[in-house]
């Protein structure tokens, strides 16, 4: 019935889907669709410290999307919507306000994207998504096996923010405290600015975890990095979850992101 | 085929639905739901003569009206989607930049709607599209049958804009002309400021058009006009067609509208 | 020790104080003082269920608040700033994210005001403020012997907002359930739109709450409906708590409100 | 012939006169045109204490302009650009920063207009400007003959501005002290809020100023305080200078003006 | 002289040339001014496919130009002003909404500076006016005989857009299979992204036009590139005619590009 | 007494700290707090030719700045905070719209600071203010012995702009002609465009400053024209001032900035 189905979920998350690729709407269509890759939308920001609005971001980016017709790309000479088969599983049951509750479906719906076969490509929402995406990642994969490369202008690895454990300062903390993936099998990428204070630079060093810098970025050339980069995730890890912040950038290039820091 | 489907249409079309009605894809589908409204989209700006931008009016009509979770009106008392069985039929095969075959696309579509019995409920995309929208109606139930009420702070019953017969500005002087809509059969309610000249209000008189300004419904209240106006149409229409432009408003209360009028 | 002083805050509460006046800090200075009136911002927006950024309002309203300079109302030909001796107490330790936690700091500043026996006028932060404010004031008058004179577009009286109990659209619900305000003792001014549904209506009446709808102020004058609301606010309580949403105003003279009902 | 000139192109292409009616660049040129009224750009704004930015009002007000194409005004039933000859006589030479010369320079611009016998319609730009403007007027007309009606939420009769003489809270102030136009001459509509302090009203009343807040206009409505208005200036005046403040509308109607005072 | 006149007044006053030289208005006083360069409007943006606005465009680079005051250049350390008579013919006779009438009348207007022996300054405009514009100049130079440098994101070679032959995504296709400009004068640079689709390529390579990435920039550096571009225009063209797409910058530097591509 | 003391400044002065140090109030609070470093704000504009609003400067670098929480920098490895006893002396008692007087109250301020044997940082404002500043700070130090590095897009260095001395394109004109600074203890950085002409350069070679333009950086990179520059600045200068125009910046990293200038 039309009443019950539109008041289902709150009025930011979308009805359209990224690039017009199919809807699937649920884990049976999923399954039956046999896709490459399903886009996973997880609109939330609650868990921002600063800046919010994130939650308009799956919405927006799927509207952007559209611009990008036909879509065969130039230097690769390649269609990646010919082939690969991809389709967008929409939003999770995200409730405004609860992290945990929010955090639970996002999980869930990249894991049932797992367990279609298919790679999730999750688009957000504030950071602490990562925790529960990588999360359900890691978990199919299998324990310690897959590693993380973090493009973002900061390390996310508070151990709480005011307080709060679930924050978009902490999701790699939560992975690593967590056991999904072990410190050794982050390598962070673009790290710049006045955060994190020198505990928790301890704690990533105890961990293991590696990072290479905007400033060495800038003396080496992005290229260079990225080569070391590569190298270093794959010294311990099966498969790789690549997460990005869009803070990464400079915030002339986004000037709408949260917590914005110079030199991206 | 993926790749066919998502460039069938431009970018600003939308793929969500209005207040998240279910979608309705091709015409046997819209048959098939027999429904009592249809909603469509009419994304098209390129028939304005001064700021553009309408083309995105149905997708961000869309995306606010979901705000409306629910939907049980307080003063009325009704679940309006309960009551009426309401589907989104998504917007017309329109060309950005003709406005001729983008007409037709608004025209098709409205007809479609008209066959399957329902009320269309057209949101613009710049004034242009009443002519072909109210045509659709006016062949469906007959010619001569329908009269409209037109809320706007212009009459749009020039002959042309800058030699466009087809321009935001003359829809009314169309309906009129291909005799789609006798002029006896126009209430226009709003109308104030310094448009139309004085050769287009003595085409009006002489149709047998007639309106309500701006001041008079300062004078007398919106009550006692609109009386007036629904005793009006009455006189000659078996049914109504009703036209609201935005600029009807007072640009404090819609900025981004494209030729404001204050006073509204 | 600077580092620790500046870091005890999140980025967003407010270090200016409304119109210039002192700045307390302690408990102890405020009883100091002995202040017939006391800011207090309450920035927090987690509890939203659409646009979030009223986190910033109380850092927003200071600072506009410095052009109302010299302060002489013309029309009460009053300096209210020289009558009362008015104090800004800052922000209480809010925790971005965290409902709960943020909801206790905002009722544990609100008691404090109160037993320095001054007024309380709390700057907002989303409308669930008014659920650990008015209870604050509840508890220091006695149980039952407020009354709350509430200006909204909407009622606030939803028991939940997918799932959670403390959302901007349940403060008035968790008043009247957790004893702090029975509801004989509000007046709600200014409903309108689409919310609440029919149950939450019942529940409103059920309780003996009153409103007065926009349509009512639109037909009689606000005059005669505000007469009508002191009238039955009076019935039940000895002291009245006034608490009001921006959004009561149409969108078109608050753009930047959350959930936009127009009307207002 | 004015009125076919300027309809010759849409609004959005380049022209930098008032709705397009002929440039005069020299005094020379402004008495050979005989105008009956002539349009004057006064760009500065550095006589404002608060939020600046109306330097670029009279640029914007122009091009604003020329969407009122043709300009038959709808209830009077008159072209206006038809009845009256209307030259613009651009901006006088303004010199940035530097309040008493741009004064100066506004002063004389107006003059050349008064000794071309033609009615100035100045576009501003900050308040301050209505001294150097009505000063000239009054000095073609006869000392003591011209009253002002002042539409405004502010009476602007500051004796200074942070010791500053010229400010834009200063202009009625200084028409008085400097015997351009007598208290008794001007007729303020619209104040209302926070200003001026109790020893301008009090300084007001001693000059036998009058003034209708905005309180007024909404008891009574604004026609029947428009006809105490037109009344009382002309108890002592020969001749009107019209003076409007755009922050005399609400700031829903106006967002950018300066000294925002919500209520008009 | 140019130089003094341009620079009387601040960049915010009104006035409607760019860098405030003189304006021309008819065929007679272009020739007579005997320019080296002239300055045209083209404000249309009925041919865009996405986001609309560059009608504007015009208007704004003329205002913003202003800020240019004096004009020497200190690289070059050259008043290109002094050096070069340059006028502003104003803005063709477009009519909104029509492209094929708006073209005729941007083709005439490039026509008439030719004509005089000028060097054209188009300021658009959607990039569809480069198909009058070079047009005009071809004509006037000879057939075969110009070259195209076209600084872009997309190569604008499709065929039609959604069935419209003269689109902003088609203008080098109509120079090529009109004859004007043969596919192996054209070298264009900054292609990026996701266009376009690989049978445009193909055609774009039986044309033997020429291009260069975005990717051959930041791996070459521009000045190399732009040395290869040089040489490669000059094999077949005794002219050149520049053609600059602003969406060749990254959309951080120009946001309010239409159809906006990263990575410029 | 809580009136006097809100209205002494007006309204878009701060009443925040940077980055939350403590606020000091006095000339003796100011010399007990021995600081190392002072935050001084300069909030005026009104020395602008073209775009204002830097007069909110101040304000919203402060409230930025609260973002840096902790602020311990990761490629220093240092707590700058820690290292440092940094207060804010908030803002001098400048007077809207006479530059000299605020002026004179910069200079004060920064006197002030400079007798509390503190390093002043001055957030600006429009860039006038580095007169007062600076000469401050040299008669502080000595005639003759401070350098100053200019980091900005123009070299500021006219005589005047429109008559006015004190104006935003003048400061290292007057701080040459009134002997605070020797034009051989002066490095540009950055220069760039249009501005200044050739005049103004011959008067900026005879002074003997010293410049490195935007194309020097862009070919010799930004570490070798820094290098060049702390030679040249030591070889007159016993202690450096340090001034930053953010118009050096490219206007998409800068986009509110007054007077743009592309290619920073």
């Amino acid at each position: 019935m039309v009443y019950d189905r539109m008041s289902d979920q709150p009025a930011f998350t979308s009805g359209d889907t990224y690039m017009r690729v199919p809807r699937v709407a649920t884990p049976e269509e999923l399954l039956a669709e046999r896709p490459d890759a399903v886009i996973v939308g997880a609109p939330l920001d609650w868990a921002t410290t600063h800046r919010p609005g994130a939650r308009f971001g799956p919405r927006a980016i799927r509207a952007a999307s559209n611009l990008r017709r036909g879509a065969y790309h130039l230097d690769l000479q390649v269609y990646p919507f010919k082939e690969l088969r991809v389709v967008d599983y929409g939003d999770p049951e995200i409730a405004p306000g609860d992290i945990e509750r929010s955090h639970a479906a996002v999980k869930r719906h990249v894991a049932e994207v797992m367990a279609a076969g298919a790679v999730p490509v999750v688009l957000g929402g504030d950071h602490s998504i990562t925790y529960p995406s990588a999360s359900a990642v890691a978990e199919a994969i299998g324990p310690g096996k897959i590693g993380v490369i973090h493009f973002d202008a900061h390390a996310d690895t508070a151990d709480e923010s005011w307080g709060v454990a679930l924050s978009h300062g902490t999701p790699m903390r939560r992975l690593v405290t967590s056991g999904a993936v072990p410190g050794t099998n982050f390598v962070q990428i673009g790290l710049r600015g006045y955060w994190p204070p020198d505990d928790v630079w301890r704690w990533m060093r105890e961990q293991g975890m590696r990072w290479h810098t905007m400033e060495e970025i800038e003396r080496d050339g992005l290229s260079a990095v990225l080569g070391r980069a590569l190298a270093e995730v794959h010294e311990h890890a099966e498969a790789i979850y690549l997460s990005v912040d869009i803070d990464v950038l400079d915030p002339g290039f986004a000037p709408g992101t949260g917590t914005p820091e110079p030199g991206g």
